[in-house]
């Protein structure tokens, strides 16, 4: 097993699928995923922290495979009390999935920064490499719906209570300024020797990860180590609203549009075969195309998937 | 149905089981429950209202008739998250129940007060008496055991980690000097026509309530209007550690120890059949003497056991 110290930007579920492919072919040790945090929202006066939470259950084996969030084998009772009490249930919080957020909410109140609590979850869990937020602080994911500029919604509204079926005239990551990169984040993008952006959503995910004062101007010096993974192939995202996204926000929704995007944060764009056609492209915007099956089915093919990005740069 | 006001007195199961035949001869509208929070616990971060909760849970049709505590078809799956995050267990919250303790916890949060919070949980669960909490603020039961006067525990410690099973030196009611009782109590007190002693534990569920300023002297002039029942039978308790802690703290485990504790604030104390024999000891400490089957084993009998306490005093 060849080794390379790593670091992943990872927001939920795509980044998760690639790392449960990574630690199949770098030691787990070696690996740092530094995941977004935009998406944190707080529930029935819970703290949830969907990507961290969808990151570790995914490296535990215990992610649902059905649903892309949450755990298997999930009871809805606590939620049941809830919305019998006359509480919002939009937010489908699980009970399995529940003890992780009572026992964060209880940390943080405590004083515990979300990196140590992390640290405390994910070793509960069992996950074998580190996983960070990207900042301790408080950092939200907002966004405004086309043509209603002066209505801004959360993350999670946008995205589960309104089922990301609407059209989005802009996203801002409200307190960004204020946000530092939490302990370590700043190392792990200094001194691995390869930093992956995962395929995840790059304004949702990556985006929010990037606002945080210090970490864009990181990822840019070390250009010549970062591989990115293109979330769209042939112009569609696999899972959730990545194309239609970048596409309401002036983008093109292909992997020339994502190569648009990271070129100044990456080197080598990776992208699935079925858009060899448009390698040139994505060459043509100052990146190498690396083009393979990049659709991670099941965990072999997603370490697949890590073997070859982990070569682009070795 | 005859409809006189009745406020109870509550400790948690005894009380709960009474008022559950109290709703089939008084109307529910008519009966305030006054019940002690002296076992209110934050758990997990969580606010736990033990009492509370088994009156609420218990009119509700839901309390677990097997445990006398928690709910009906209760599941375990976030405390065994939990668990897994190494966190203490030994106090057993279920998945249905945990919805209460996070509704009541961010309410508590957001400023309302526990009486408030109280009112909205058992609207939720359709609770058709009006259950209010002794007080708002901050009480806490506290004991040491026997022979190590230094080292306090609460009362969850007691009852649940160590299960009432170490000698009990004495008991305490932390920051009850500056508690006031909750809205709605000192009225109840001082207009319903019958006041009721639950048969609940006289030290831990009735005394914290009494401890709060005011209730004592509001209940103490209402003497002639106060009905208690005695929770020991035959010399011992039905359930918990009554008995055996009355003993400790140098009461008479017996109707005639439950009647010195009751007489200054009551005037008649209803005692099981089994206890006939000594009826004559409850007047000798001034109190009138109702003996009738007292054991509550199933809703009918409690309505039987309600229908002449109430009729100890029409």
């Amino acid at each position: 097993m060849p080794s390379p110290t790593v670091a992943v930007l990872a927001g939920g579920y795509g980044a998760a699928r690639f790392l449960q492919g990574l630690v199949r072919v770098v030691e787990p040790s070696n690996i740092t995923a530094v995941v977004n945090c935009g998406d944190d929202v707080i529930l029935h006066g819970l703290h949830v922290s969907p990507d961290l939470d969808t990151v570790t259950y995914c490296l535990t084996g215990e992610l649902n495979p059905e649903t892309g969030w949450g755990l298997k084998g999930e009871t809805w009772q606590a939620l049941e009390t809830l919305s019998r009490l006359g509480a919002e249930t939009w937010f489908s919080l699980g009970d399995r999935d529940l003890g992780t957020h009572v026992y964060r909410t209880r940390r943080l109140r405590e004083g515990a920064p979300l990196s140590q609590v992390t640290a405390e979850v994910s070793a509960g869990w069992g996950v074998g490499i580190r996983i960070l937020p990207a900042t301790d602080d408080r950092i939200e994911t907002r966004l405004t719906l086309l043509g209603d500029p002066l209505t801004e919604i959360g993350f999670q509204e946008y995205f589960v209570k309104r089922r990301h079926s609407v059209a989005v005239g802009s996203v801002r990551f409200a307190g960004a300024a204020l946000t530092s990169p939490a302990p370590g984040v700043m190392k792990a993008l200094e001194i691995s020797r390869i930093l992956v952006i995962a395929p995840s959503n790059p304004i949702l995910s990556i985006w929010p990860i990037l606002a945080i004062p210090g970490i864009r101007a990181a990822v840019n010096l070390r250009r010549n180590s970062v591989v990115a993974i293109s979330p769209i192939v042939d112009g569609a995202a696999l899972r959730g609203p990545a194309a239609r996204l970048l596409e309401e926000l002036g983008h093109e929704p292909s992997v020339a549009g994502v190569a648009r995007l990271y070129s100044p944060l990456a080197s080598v764009l990776v992208i699935d075969e079925a858009d060899r056609r448009r390698a040139q492209e994505v060459e043509a915007e100052g990146m190498r195309c690396v083009v393979t099956p990049t659709v991670m089915h099941t965990p072999s093919l997603a370490a697949e998937l890590a073997e070859v990005v982990i070569g682009a740069l070795s």
